[in-house]
This record gives structure tokens, sequence and C-alpha cells, in this order.
């Protein structure tokens, strides 16, 4: 039986039990050891169904109302080893969904399901696309400047938004366009003035440390010009650039004072400060987009205030050039710490880096190859992943094969740069390659902290030309110097706490109240039971893109390809949620942790 | 033998002969009937050689330089009746090259070759795009933000651009793109305040009356959802946007005073004025990217001075807010003249249009239907066509050939919408098709006027809601009224000159000296010997985007289908004169006409 022939026998099986409402049947078409990820198309959630007893269960569940149907391949379907794989096509009662399925021997390992558009709410694309002149003779027609004008003074005084999203990073302006695609009114807020500010403020030596194949918006590629690694005020300008093209009713200059849900009346009463006026907005949705900054953790330490020099947490660092010839001392040392070491140091600083905890280093090229380039590179583009192809077969991996399955690239890696590493160590810097050695990205996705993709920093700690701290810790803070637990002592005119980030649960605290907080819990984290990820085992990032204990509060964020991709999945959930479409939601999360 | 086959061997015999410099044999496998059109490839110049004798004589003046090889097939060739077409590659001594061969019968009857890129001068695209990042350590580095604040600072002042662009509209920002990615030093100086203001200031219901799929600019494409006649307020925010992203010195409130050539020192004197400072740069070269606009054709009329309501030409027409229930007269009948008829109309007041000449009318859904259609359209990009391809088959069909092959297609658009022309017609309406029936779009390429594209306008004419001057010419504006040669009378708050534009001719004569603009001689016009286009035969338009009688001194602009693709050949042979690549131009075109 060819490849294709023997996924469309499955899909023609699958299709008929779950027509046939038969969780049985179709759970008999998985192997024993296998998984389910829905991404909302079957569950208004996402879920990873690990096993064949979690997806009768929620075959169970949502069968009735989902309805689904019309599965089809899509493309030819591919043979790696003993593993045939499809693109596959289906819908539901209320959605169009694309998946994939990866069978072993005819039966399904791993099933994704994704919902791609709501049916009777798609965006007007390409065929669909609006006319924009209305042709033909209209007395006291508006024009789209008119219009958008209308819209902006209205918006927000004499209209209400559906959808109000606090923070207008790259998460927020991704999902404001999405919702305007989808025709969910949505006011963007952000304390800056521009959009892209909160990239103009970072360290000025700040790039990308991810490749632009990985960062790409929707709706607007990057010119096939673009740096591999974006500088900071490029991806800033072209942040302000896509707000504006993409028509979003962005509220720079505006912060969030209060906001409270009226469960009675479904909607939320939000109080902002708008360039000093105060605005109260009623949105039905709130949507928390506001980034980690804003939360800095700032250890305390005896004897701070007694110094003399600068001392700041890495987020209002503004870069070398105040510190030439003066002495630093940089505590931390993930990317922040790392990034602001070498710049210093560039600069002609005496730099010292105290290392708290090991740090799970990766040269940028061999990290670029091996971990990143399968799916977003220049090679992956030529064998025609784009990116949404790529960001599909992506999630078609589910965390827990993920993590196994980057074990031998942590290996290769860890080959590769044996000697680099090896004289990252003789200079006294703690290494790991995570609790079970799968590497990097897998740390970012359980903990969001404790690695730096090297960009040159390691080699001047090798060098000895950037001076390490390890394996003790600060005393004391004097006047003019920092002391340490060993009794030795550093001078410092400069000190950086590139010491990370509170949880995102502390916006939740901050802006609507503690009890809320509490009642949704940690943000982030899949319950990998790893160090700074308790368990137990979620299987998705707890909270964020998806439905939370609180009602109509949402969570959105992350790097540009998980806001890239998940703004997808949460603006369909937004919409329709404002359609009055039914949105059951199978399997919401329990709260394990507070923060 | 397979067309592919048939392609093959006919660019083995074309390789042959060209590389033996044998310009007999390589004529003899093209019909007596025949072209070769070249864009910059071979001639450095535009030029489309029709006929055997004409090719061997560009051949023979060319081969040594030119060194042609490496002629190849890419892709499938098609066959559509006695036609065999095929996409070629071919390399120069300097260059790629790509075109396209169309064979009947085995021998060419139309040959297309165009510059691609100079070889060592590519595009950082893709595969060879920059870092970004600058990985490893460096002292005292300069951040992107850094260079691009210096470039800016010191471009103009402290270092010179090696090219000058006056006028900073579509055309010359698509320019600047281009040089941009080539790295040539450029300066765009435009008098409005900000990119995109030339669109920004027309009369307010403007949208463009080309579709979408006709106007993406380089690098950049509109989004899928961009509607496909964008409002011109829309159009002027993309152009502001894609000026920033593309990292353009663009000095907007800059109006030039003064260029002369300096022949000894090869370069240009511009006295600019940038924001009330005045500034001499010394470019290498000069393009008068002006458009337009700034020539008005202004009509005289006999008592004009006495006019006590507003008078002004349709490049400053507000739109028609302060009209509301008065009385307008519209001389001309172009698209200007019916957009802002429309308006008017819609918003209550009372217009009369007054028609000199006659004016090929075509309904805009048959015209994107029967004549884009093809190659500009969602039907095109669904069968693979996309933009550049579109441009490339645009650009395969020589201008002889396209007036002769839109013949029937505008036939067939007078058939569809016959009843539509009668009621015109019955409404007194002067119609024409071209003088040759070659209908709109070549009389754009011709003349660039004498057409409206019907958004709406025409049923208000056809139905007398605007009213009709025909046959008759004005003999006197009185203080409320514009009197007529037929002694008729029509009172008057507001006359609009909708009467076009002066030849681009103008802008050398004022910017540079009426000696330059005689030398240089009329722009536009590839020399049909029709109305408004004055023979001999050209092939080309006149002047546009190739050297002219002045060194160094070039023209661009056109609509933005032009704009993007000609800007391609305008920006190779800028780059090749800066890099002292040799560029011997072939067939240099003598002046006929003054403006």
């Amino acid at each position: 039986m060819s490849a294709n022939e023997t996924v469309d026998r499955w899909l023609r099986e699958l299709d008929a039990a779950l027509a046939a409402r038969d969780a049985a049947a179709a759970v008999a078409l998985f192997h024993e050891d296998c998984y389910w990820r829905d991404l909302v198309s079957f569950t208004w959630n996402h879920k990873t169904l690990e096993g064949r007893t979690a997806i009768a269960d929620m075959l169970k569940s949502t069968l009735g109302d989902v309805q689904p149907s019309h599965w089809k391949r899509d493309g030819e379907a591919t043979v790696d080893g003993d593993l045939t794989e499809a693109w596959v096509t289906f819908e539901t009662k209320v959605a169009r969904g694309r998946g994939r399925v990866r069978l072993k021997n005819g039966k399904a390992w791993i099933l994704l399901t994704t919902m791609v558009e709501l049916k009777g709410h798609e965006e007007k694309n390409g065929p669909r696309r609006i006319k924009g002149a209305v042709h033909g003779v209209h007395k006291h027609r508006e024009t789209w400047l008119e219009g958008r004008e209308r819209e902006e003074r209205e918006l927000g005084t004499k209209t209400q938004p559906y959808c109000l999203i606090i923070g207008g990073g790259q998460g927020g302006i991704i999902l404001g366009a999405r919702l305007r695609k989808l025709g969910v009114p949505t006011i963007i807020i952000e304390q800056n003035k521009r959009p892209g500010d909160s990239w103009r403020k970072r360290y000025k030596s700040l790039c990308l440390h991810d490749p632009v194949w990985y960062d790409h918006l929707p709706y607007m590629p990057f010119p096939q010009d673009w740096p591999i690694f974006s500088p900071k005020d490029k991806i800033a300008d072209w942040l302000e650039m896509y707000t504006k093209v993409m028509e979003l009713n962005y509220w720079g200059s505006t912060t969030c004072q209060s906001a409270k849900y009226d469960a009675k009346k479904q909607e939320w009463v939000v109080k902002v400060e708008r360039a000093g006026k105060a605005i109260t907005l009623k949105p039905k949705q709130l949507v928390l987009a506001t980034g980690l900054s804003g939360f800095a953790n700032v250890p305390k330490y005896k004897g701070e205030a007694t110094f003399k020099g600068d001392i700041h947490h890495s987020s209002k660092h503004p870069g070398p050039d105040a510190y030439k010839g003066k002495k630093a001392v940089i505590i931390g040392s993930n990317n922040s710490a790392h990034d602001i070491a070498a710049a210093l140091w560039e600069n002609g600083c005496d730099v010292t880096m105290v290392q708290r905890t090991s740090t799970m280093i990766a040269r940028s090229d061999t990290l670029m190859e091996l971990e990143a380039g399968p799916l977003f590179s220049e090679e992956a583009v030529a064998r025609g992943i784009d990116v949404h192809t790529a960001d599909l077969l992506y999630a078609a991996n589910p965390y827990k094969e993920q993590a196994k399955g980057l074990i031998p690239v942590t290996d290769a890696i860890r080959a590769r740069d044996a000697d680099f590493y090896k004289r990252l160590e003789k200079a006294g810097f703690m290494l790991d390659f995570g609790d079970d050695g799968s590497g990097l990205h897998v740390k970012y996705i359980r903990r969001g902290s404790g690695y730096y993709i090297d960009v040159g920093a390691s080699e001047l700690i090798a060098d000895g030309k950037i001076k390490l701290k390890t394996k003790v810790s600060i005393a004391e803070i004097k006047a003019k110097s920092v002391m340490f637990t060993d009794g030795s002592e550093v001078k410092a005119d400069l000190i950086v706490y590139a010491t990370g980030y509170g949880n995102m649960n502390n916006w939740a605290a901050k802006l609507i109240s503690q009890d809320v907080a509490d009642k949704v819990g940690k943000i982030w984290g899949i319950g990998s039971n790893t160090t700074k990820d308790p368990g137990p085992w979620e299987g998705e990032p707890r909270n964020m893109w998806k439905p939370t204990q609180q009602e109509a509060l949402w969570f959105h964020g992350g790097n540009l390809h998980q806001s890239r991709h998940m703004s997808q999945f949460l603006s369909l959930q937004l919409k329709a949620r404002m359609e009055g479409i039914a949105t059951p939601v199978y399997g919401l999360q329990e709260v394990h942790h507070r923060a």
C-alpha cells in the first residue's frame, strides 16, 4: 500500500468512527503510546492528550458538539523510517481545521488538530479581499480615512471594544492584528509612547537571539534581505510600522490602573490613564500581554543603599557608553547578563560576572544549525517549509516528545563544541544542559530562563577578559565594592542585576486582584517536574493562550514564534465568543501553583 | 519533438551562434517578422529591435562586450496553438539575465532579455542575507541604530550621495529601495513633509484605479487582505512605512533650487533647500522622479480673474466638503474630472462637466476582467503568476504587438458593455476607444491621458445627474458663471480645471536649464503617430528609465507597475556605473520632439 493509501485509509476509518460518535473505534486507530494534540478545534482549549484513555475521554465529551467531518489528506504523504506522515484537513460544525498525522505501521502515533477559521467568519484574504474603493454612487460616503479617524475617536468612548489587550509589545500587536482581521473591535494599551519602544529601551547592543525565519509576524513577512539576527531598533521600527499598516487601535502612553470583572454583566471594568486622562473601558474580554518586564526579580543585598555608583536591573540598563574605564559587577549569567557584560567590556569597562547557578550555553551558529535549522532556516525555506508550515510541524511534536528528541541534538551540540565547553569550565563557569540533557529550547519552554545563546561573550569569559565569580554569594554591597561570602572584594562603579523576571501572574495580582491571581495560578511552565518547573505534568504551557479559571481573562505572549502561531488560536477563541458561537471548554486546567 | 526539446535546441543554436559572434547565424533563428526586446542586458538601454536586420545590427555592436553564454530553459516549456514558449536564463560577462522566448514552428517570434543582477553585486537576499548581529567581540562596535543615525547625519554633508533622486513619490521611493539594496548611496528629496503626502493631498475620494495585483512594491508585497482598489491614504501610509523599513535617506520638506552638470568633474551640483536651509549636493547621477504634478495644464479663459467663486486645478482640489448646495463646473473628462464630479454630486453639489475631446471609458469590472485579469488578478495568482512573473510576461509583449493584441479585447469590452456605451452617447458623451481601437491601456502607454476607468460617475452622466456640455468651448468666465461658445451660460461657485499635466520635460527645464531640456527632448510616448503621441516610431517610452542625451540624467516614474519593474533596470544601470563596470549604450535615442 502506498503512503498516500495508508493515510487515506486511516482517515476514512477515523472519519467513520468519529461520525458514529464511537470513541472506542477511534482510539483503536491509535497505538497504546500515542498523542492527540488539539489546539482549539475539538477542545476549545490547548490539550495534549496522551494515550488511548485520555483521547477516548476527550472524544466522548466533545464529539457531540464538535461534529467532525471531511477528513482529507492534503498533499503527498511522506515516509521516514517506520513513520508515514501527512497533512490533513477536516471540518467541525463551526470551523475548518488543519492537522498532521504521524502513523507507525498504519496506526497513529501522533495526531495534531488545529483550528484554521470559523465558518462564515473567514479572514478576507486573497479571493475574499475587499474591494476598497466603493464603486457606484453613494450620497455622503465616508472615505477610508474618515472611517479610520471616526473609529479612533469613538472606540473606547462612544463605543466599547469587545477586547482589551494590556501590553503593546510584540505579543499584543500580533494578537491585535489577528483580531483586526477577524473584525473584533480591540484596543491595545501600552505604557510606552510608541509601538516598539519596549525594544528601543533595552540595552543598545541587543539583537534578537532567534533567527529571522523564527521571527516573522503574521500577514507581513520580513523582506527577503532582513538580517538573520535583527538589531532591536530595527525590530522596533518594524513593529511601529506594522501597527500602523494593520490599522490597530493602539493607545500609547496609557497605563492600566485597575481591572475588575463584573460577572453579572459579563464585562470588565478597566480604569486606564491615557496621556494623563482617566478613561473607563468596558471590554467583554481582557488579555494580559504584558510580557515579563515590570516585574523584575531584584535581589536584596545588605548595604545596597550605601553604594555610591549606579545600580539597576538589566531591564533599565542603558548600554555601555557611560561606563568606559569603570568597573562593573553583573549579577546573573543568562542572556542579558552576557550581552550587557560583553558590551561593557567592548567599551573599555572592567567587568566581573557573578554566576549564582549553572547555565546552559550554546553557541549561536551551532544552535541555529542543529536545533533551529530543521524548521527555521534558509535551508528549510528551500525545502518548502515556509513559516506557517514550520509552525505546524513544530506544533505536531508534543512537548514530551520534543524533550526526548532534543536530547541527542543537545549531545551533538556538546560534542561539536566540546573544546569550547572545556575552556569555559576551566575558567570556572558552571555549565548545564538541562536536568535531562534536553538543552536550551526545552529549558526555555519549561522555565524561560537559565541559558545564554553565545554570540561572543563566552570567549571573553573563557579568556578571563570578563572575570567570573562562581560558587560564592554576595555578602554585602559597600560604597564602592561588592563583598563576597568567601571574603573577597570586587571594586564596582556599576552593579547590574541581570536576575530575570517574576511570573506573569504578578500582573493579574497588580491590575486585577490577588484573589484572581491566586485563582488563575502560575503562568508558564509545563509541569515537567524539573528545576523551576514543578509538576504535575501539564503537557501545555500553563494559562497561556487558552481559557483560565477566571472567565474572560486571557494571557498572551512568548517569543515571536509563539506569539505568531498561538495568537491564531487565541484570536479564534475570542472571535467565537463575540459571535455567540458555543465554545465548550474541555478539561479546563486545575491550578497547582500560585506563581 | 517535445516543447522542451524544441526550446532546448533553439537555445543551443542561439548559444552557439552568439558564442561564435555570428550575428547572421543568430538572426537566422528568428522569423522575418520578429522582435528582440532587451532591457539593459545586451544594450544597456531599453530597446525593442524589430526584424532581423535590427537584431543583427544590435548583435554586431554588442556581442564583443556582452559575451552572452549559459542559455538555459527555466521550467517547462508551454504550447499554445503554434506558439512554444519558455522562460530562459543566461549570463553576460558582467551579469545574470532572465528572459522569455516565444517560438513559432521552431523559430523565434519574440525574445525578451532582461538583466537580473550584476555578478559580484547581488542583492543580499535569502541565503545571502546579512547576519545583522555581529557575533564575536569587537571593541567600540557601532550598533545598527548608531550606524543609521550617523548615515543620516553625514550623507549630504560630510559624504556625498552617488545618486540623487528628485521626487519622493512612489517612483522615487521604489527606486530608492532598489538602490539601497544594491548599496548605492542615495538621497531622495521631496517637497512634501512625509512620504505619501503626494497621495494624501489629492482629492479625498481618490482610490487607486489599478488593482492590488498591479500595485505591489518590490521586496514587500501588500498583505493578503489588502483591498483591490486601495484608498489613497492607505497607500500613503504604506509608502511612509515602506520608506522607513527600507531605511531610505528621505529628505522631506526639501526642494531643488537648481541643478547643473559639471562635465569635467562628471558630477552634478544641485542646490537644495531642506527645511529652509540651503545645501549643495554633488551626486554623480541625477534622477528626476518628479511625476507630473507641478506642471498642471491650466487653460486661460477670458474673464477668469473676475470669477467670484473658487477656481483651481484638479491637483489642488480638496474634495467636496465645502461645496454642498453649490454649483460646480468641471473642465475635463478624464479620471480626475469624473472622480471629482462624482464626489461633488454625492455631496449635494450641482455639477456640470465640460467635455472638450472624446474620452475612452471602460467600466472598472469589465476592464479588470478582460484587460488586466490575465496577468494581474487573484485568478492569475492562483495560476502561479506572481507579480514578478506577471511583470516579465508583460515585458515579453512588445508595444507594437500589445496594441494589436488589445484591439480584440477592446472589441469585447465594447460588446459586453454596449448598452452602457449607448446610454452614455445618448447623454451626449463623446466616446472613443483609441485611434486604432486598442483601448485604454494603450492610450495610457501612448499619451498617459484620454480615459476614465468608470467606478460610478458614468452612470451619473448617463442619467443626466451630472450635466454635460460637449461640442462647445468656453467663451468667457463671468463673476458667477461660465459662458459657452453656443451662447449658453452655466452658473458656477466652483470651477475645477481637470485638464491634466504638462510633459516631465518641463522639470528638466525648470531645475536644470532649457538647453538641457531641449537636448533631452520629450519624455514619454512611444512614437505611435496617434493623437498626442507623434512619430517616428520608438518602440519604448521616450527617455524613461534609460540613458538620455544628457549624461548622468535619468527619468523615472510611471504607474506602480512601471515604477516597480523598470526601477530594477534603472537601479542596475546606476549600480554598474558606480562600480565602474563598462556600460556601452547601444542605440541612444535621437530626439525628435522637444516636449
